[in-house]
């Protein structure tokens, strides 16, 4: 270790106490690496500050020594953004953690960034609300994570991403300096909307250690349809034909090709279809209403009407919790794809109309230049984001990463993101400028460079 | 005018053709002062481009001159935010208008700046969708400035700001550069959300030239209520409940003091409440949904059972048409204190929790300060909006601005904000701190600085 990297430790042992200061073995296996496993690392030391004048005191420190910061949440990314390098300092805001306040009034929640999302959900839950963020690592992964990735999941059709879910944020700058604009109120414009830049931007523009966020009513009937339809365009009429008729009470409208489904239904205890027949696509929808009484008629004469009007060709609606659960089964295959796939795994979005149009395009591509592969298709369309996930078994000795670049290049024409939800962290940053000019890449730098002029926060992370 | 100046102005005719500069009496009224006459002037040119490329050679003159530019949309501001001094140059974005596409897949809309809000509201409706902004300006304001000042208006209890909106932004920095971030998806993790800097910042980062907007299905029925009720935490109670049972489907929860529903109802045709006794506060309620065969009855229903439980005093639910104009009229009285008061306007905001309280202790305050004072108090609480209008007949010899500085510094332990939608522009400048603090505003130096170094977009505003 440098003399200069010692020094600063060094110095913030003295600033913040040896407890908060890990090093060497003290550093456990969890905060080496992300839940992509990519090169995990041992930092040169992990902070755990207790407290936002503590993370500012570190940054400062680090700040005057132009020491590079890795901020680190619950570790279950899947862009690499939160590993650091034996060369960084990282900081962990797990010690900061807890609720401050739920205001049932505003409908708000004020909690520290440590915090789980789970627990998040459930400290609104007992309040009588609705969290509307949630995602598979809610166990593991923390609020302040969510927010510096403006995480997606599985609430997004209906309430937004974590983005939408934020009116208040605090966020220590790379000098130490506490920016709290921790409002409470909708409507507030008085200047810059400061929080913005810090939702998404992967800790490269500040430490956030504090949020407000939105609370919603608990939705209080669920039902579920898995339907068959002609096609692409026809699935996309029918969602919205589904959005003018339930508004936002659209909870899910999962998008699964042929190639998906069959590999969904194959894992399934029966192994067989719900349908008589093969189908173009299938879509499972969720309508998730307040009204507590509803019994799912309106949504079962909709899918009928449309069955009646060819707009769907097969529905089927879950008359129980466990029917449902089936239909979601079939989804929820991906939890196997680690176990029995080499994943590949896109997570791009699109013009709404221009997915199915993308799929044909890719999966002809695919096939022309590695015919051996298997390539499973589905997405959240109503959030414009697709999933491709290229099982690496299939194409012997071609490496990720050129499956990576092919399928990004084919989604430069389509004004396309590489990333929906998952973010560019450090392993898709060669691929930024795909999805975003060099004018936009230059603002960027440009805030970065005024938030950050040392760099010290999350390099060659992002940017 | 400067030698330096007029050398600029040079430079702009020749680079953008003489028909895009107007200088002198081609200036009209119109370009030289907003909605409150604040100071008119006539900028030394008012320069007209009918394009992005226009625009950009418009800043990338001005920018190397160090010439201070101010954006001008429809010229109905609240705060100042677009009045020119007779040495800056004014760029209007009016020639730049139309609606470039409406995809109706994606459920977007591709507008050109200048475009009115009425013209993308009607092209919305065409294709049979909604654009979820509105304001009383509509026939006048254009969406740039819609969004250069993140505008609230009448749905936003519903649908969000004019941020919640916006997916995509095309803006021109300071020194020429076009920024085009025109996003159609939902999701996209790409790095820093550019497009949120612009939104609300008053044309002070970039002139927005284009932007996508998302739509909505329109609501298909529309109820409307009276209520009566014992007080503001009762109020705040039953919008809980009201958004607990309808979700997003009440589109309206405005919430009037009796000083403003007597002075509401005075001037209706039978100047007569529709309630038979006094109360001590009314909200105007109205359920919106997309179920075109919702008579209304759940509305009613869910009204009358609150009645039973004493969670309301009195209700009068709108049977027609008719009916709900009659009631939207109380409300609706704003539109002549222009005429019959010399009103001294405040749009702030407040945690919903507070507004309440606030409304007691600014009502206690005024009356102790100037006993004389008439004070109407009203509000859009479901969004933390409350507006309060002093008549400044009322208080002969106060000035405007000693009342504004009264009644904002009542607003500071409340955390709130001096404004909640109209903006901060020229008129509340020295007041901005005290919604923000001396970080945040270091932090939006910073941001300014980094993108116009030389400080020539609006300068004197906002910031």
């Amino acid at each position: 270790m440098s003399a200069p990297l010692q020094a600063t430790i060094a110095a913030l042992r003295e600033a913040l106490g040896d407890d908060r200061v890990r090093v060497g073995d003290e550093i456990g296996e969890r905060s080496m690496t992300d839940w992509t496993r990519h090169a995990p690392a041992r930092a040169a030391a992990l902070l755990v500050p207790r407290s936002t004048q503590e993370v500012s005191r570190a940054l400062a420190i680090c700040h005057e020594a132009h020491q590079p910061v890795v901020p680190q949440g619950g570790m279950t990314g899947l862009a690499g953004g939160a590993i650091a390098s034996a060369t960084d300092i990282a900081l962990s805001l797990e010690k900061l953690a807890g609720i401050e306040e739920i205001d049932t009034a505003s409908a708000t929640m004020t909690v520290l960034a440590g915090t789980t999302l789970q627990a998040a959900q459930e400290a609104a839950e007992a309040a009588g609300f609705e969290l509307a963020l949630d995602l598979g690592a809610r166990g593991s992964c923390q609020i302040g994570g969510n927010l510096a990735t403006n995480a997606g999941g599985n609430r997004v059709i209906q309430s937004g991403t974590a983005r939408e879910q934020v009116l208040g944020i605090e966020a220590v700058l790379a000098n130490g300096a506490v920016l709290s604009s921790m409002n409470k109120m909708i409507k507030n414009n008085t200047g810059y909307d400061l929080k913005q830049l810090f939702i998404g931007s992967e800790g490269t523009l500040g430490v956030i250690t504090r949020a407000v966020l939105r609370l919603h009513p608990p939705r209080a009937s669920r039902h579920t349809a898995l339907v068959a339809v002609d096609g692409y365009d026809a699935a996309v009429a029918l969602l919205r034909k589904l959005s003018a008729r339930f508004g936002n009470d659209i909870g899910a409208f999962e998008i699964m090709w042929p190639d998906f489904f069959d590999f969904g239904v194959s894992l399934t205890p029966s192994a067989r279809s719900p349908f008589e027949a093969e189908h173009p696509l299938y879509a499972l929808i969720e309508h998730a209403g307040f009204d507590a009484s509803d019994t799912g008629e309106r949504f079962a004469t909709f899918l009928a009407d449309a069955f009646d009007a060819n707009a769907v060709r097969d529905a089927i609606v879950a008359q129980s919790v466990s029917d449902a659960r089936a239909l979601w089964r079939i989804r929820e295959c991906t939890a196997e794809f680690p176990a029995r796939l080499d994943p590949v795994n896109f997570d791009v979005s699109l013009p709404i109309g221009s997915i199915g149009r993308f799929v044909d395009e890719c999966r002809a591509a695919l096939d022309a230049r590695w015919p051996s592969n298997r390539t499973y298709y589905f997405g959240h369309i109503g959030d414009s984001n697709l999933h491709v996930t290229v099982d690496g078994h299939s194409v012997p000795r071609v490496s990720h990463h050129d499956v990576y670049a092919f399928v990004y290049d084919l989604i430069v024409p389509y004004h396309g993101s590489v990333s929906a939800e998952h973010g560019i962290g450090l392993l898709k940053r060669e691929f930024l400028p795909l999805s975003r000019s060099p004018e936009e890449i230059a603002a960027m730098t440009a805030i970065k460079r005024a938030l950050d002029p040392h760099g010290i926060l999350n390099p060659g992370k992002l940017i």
